[in-house]
């Protein structure tokens, strides 16, 4: 199925063990890296190959492309898949894959360069008619600032212009506020993106945070799978998303799905990725940003549309084109991932590193589970805290939701504690039931409804 | 969902996990029960309530319709799910649980025995104007073999009237062995089935088993979910099952299906059944027999219709209509479910009971896993052998024997030998992958192949 012979898996967890899945099903070996920690890991087992690449710190390991790039050349793979986090965004590393000969699975350097700066995204967005929530360029001088709030309005969002995936993001009310904030987020900024740069944008009320899932071949076709709704977030972290987006109009859907398109041909995209929105109850959409990579609710949109999204992003890197065209993709029932974390709700989401002594995972119809855990390994407190990730596929949506409460009751960990209770008090929560909910619904929950 | 408030699952083993979780997702209680050596399963930790119903020796618990009735008077349960096996197809525990004034999830008792007796069966099929391989009556007068063997022409199978699920089938192939095997075979099937009636059935050469799923309500709905294709099987025991069946000429296939509809409308089907045929070369079927329950292998249709066949016996029992028409009824890519047995292939398939000291299963895309074992549970002399289902979805054949494939690859049993590595060989065999087989090759395969 794909013309790639050997690709290395710069990653690690769960998302490894997918990607090495999908190599394996399309006939292609897998090289996996591994961090001190990470030895004796499932993907470790699973892989053709396997390059240790340094300590357990991530600085020091999935996070250094020497390391990296030298493990693609000592295993002579011919391309190199990112997954997400760590350098899945990262321009220079594709820049530096590209030039040592290899395929980065993945959109070019310079798309994932503009889709990194997020004001150079807003600007791609708006010149591709795709529109974008109000809000101003980088910040040059702190004199604008009053001009420039009262110009959008309270309550505002002060964001890094090289953030992403929710970090770096301040909501802000008053002029006074964002005047206190502002020295903090630029120095923020600049320790945790390499750049200073903030912007201020409309804060949108009671927004639903919708995504479209858009995949792009070097043959310039460009489609999109649907879209999930990512809403329940707790500090901007998802915890459950679904597909398709529950009560959204069919005329949103159509507009959205096709800005998405949009954006994508507008910037030269390839691979697969996702275009995040916020929709407003009057179903207005406002671009947010791109995720130039896999994202980890990806499974949802596979399970409703029967396409293997890692599978599609291998035939891109091969040069070959998407396996389908927009109109044979269909989607079918509905889906909700649960994203079971490492980390304790009682103590503020603590992550909670240790041993996993019993792991008794969920099956039957309609039911898959993605994790990078065998009983027996260990969480490390050097990554995410993510156990698994429970996708749940139903005729409709009321299935899918009965269908991941059951899996919730199979679902079995020791040894630390887990977000597998609050999720099953979210599974059961009448709002989420009646769906859709807003962005902050999970949060106000959390600080009252319990 | 259901009008049904608490069922009790009268089995054992995966297929009572399978069901625990329909009852569940419908919103209904479950009831396991549990012979001595079951005390601590897995369906028991699931279910709602659980009784013991007796010893180890299935005629001592799970075929003791009196104990079975008892528990189900004792949890006051307002139905009974049979599963698959056991007394499943027993008219006699039916007609006891609706005398009971309890609700058999099944057909009515009358048409189980009517579909137990292979020759009313046979009857059936003919007055429904559904093929049927030439045969004859039950021999009543051994003085006739002569003359019936020589119309139908060696060779033949000689069959148990009352036999099923391939048991009380003997090959002949000319009138001495015919002769011969006659008396033995009678009495066979007087101590297996309780009656010792054997007809005359003509051997369909490179025959395929197709089968048909059919589900029909008290509403007068009846439906099929497609075929599945079983030839993969060894001593009439299937180990691969795949759907839709691979090259079936589209002719066939709605011919077939149409086929199994009409027999269920004609003897008053009520719920989930198979209706199973042999098809050879050039497209001709057969009607074998009626499975009148669910299957082994109905995940496979699950898989490629998304149609959940325990909800809709669950929907059925409480007297409401299916939840589809035909015409909504679509199947999209294919399905291959693969048995992994605690047998010894090496061995001749001795049955290997004893400590899953460790289980890993498969996980990703595409992937499901039934099984009615956790590591550390024990696979019991005193029942069949099954650890664990794997199903495989894929967009098409290939993909979905790749994802088998891989799912192998994963799947991992320590402390009893297995069928694993078997399947690992027959997924990758050539033949196999070029489809369609027939029903004698993985015995032709075992025999000379290795």
């Amino acid at each position: 199925m794909s013309g790639l012979r050997r690709v290395m898996v710069a990653n690690r967890g769960e998302i490894a063990v997918r990607i090495i899945r999908a190599c394996h099903v399309a006939g292609v070996e897998a090289v996996a890296v591994y961090s001190d920690a990470d030895e004796r890991s499932k993907w470790v087992r699973m892989a053709d190959d396997a390059v240790h690449i340094g300590r357990s710190a991530a600085q020091k390991s999935y996070l250094d492309p020497d390391a990296l790039l030298k493990a693609a050349r000592a295993t002579e793979v011919d391309a190199v898949h990112p997954g997400y986090g760590f350098l899945s965004e990262s321009g220079a590393f594709a820049r530096a894959i590209d030039e040592a000969g290899l395929v980065f699975i993945g959109p070019r350097p310079a798309v994932l360069e503009q889709m990194g700066d997020k004001a150079a995204a807003r600007s791609a967005a708006a010149s591709a008619g795709v529109p974008v929530v109000p809000g101003t360029d980088p910040i040059e001088d702190p004199a604008d600032v009053p001009r420039l709030a009262a110009e959008l309005g309270f309550p505002l969002l002060l964001k890094a212009a090289a953030g992403g995936g929710g970090r770096g993001i301040r909501p802000v009310h008053d002029l006074e506020g964002l005047l206190d904030a502002l020295p903090a987020a630029q120095a923020e900024a600049r320790s945790a993106f390499g750049d200073p740069a903030v912007y201020l944008e409309r804060a949108v009320a009671n927004a639903r945070h919708v995504e479209v899932q858009v995949l792009a071949d070097d043959h310039g076709n460009v489609v999109h799978l649907f879209e999930r709704d990512c809403s329940v977030q707790r500090r901007r972290q998802k915890l459950i998303e679904e597909a398709p987006a529950p009560a959204l109009h069919e005329e949103t859907r159509q507009a959205i799905t096709a800005a998405a398109v949009r954006l994508a041909e507008h910037v030269g995209y390839r691979g697969a990725g996702t275009v995040e929105f916020l929709v407003d109850g009057d179903g207005n959409f406002y671009f947010i940003e791109m995720n130039a990579r896999v994202q980890v609710e990806h499974p949802i949109t596979e399970a409703i549309t029967g396409v293997d999204i890692v599978a599609e992003q291998l035939r891109i890197a091969a040069g070959e084109p998407l396996s389908m065209d927009q109109a044979s993709i269909e989607r079918r029932g509905a889906a909700v991932e649960l994203r079971i974390n490492a980390e304790d709700p009682e103590r503020d989401f603590a992550p909670t590193p240790g041993e996993i002594a019993v792991l008794r995972l969920p099956g039957g119809p309609g039911v898959r589970v993605d994790t990078g855990i065998s009983q027996g390994d260990r969480i490390s407190p050097f990554y995410d805290s993510l156990i698994a990730k429970l996708i749940c596929w139903g005729e409709d949506r009321d299935q899918a939701y009965a269908r991941a409460r059951q899996a919730l009751t199979e679902f079995h960990v020791e040894g630390v504690a887990s977000t597998a209770a609050l999720h099953r008090e979210l599974t059961n929560d009448p709002e989420l039931a009646a769906g859709p909910v807003h962005t902050m619904w999970l949060e106000q929950h959390l600080s009252t409804g319990r």
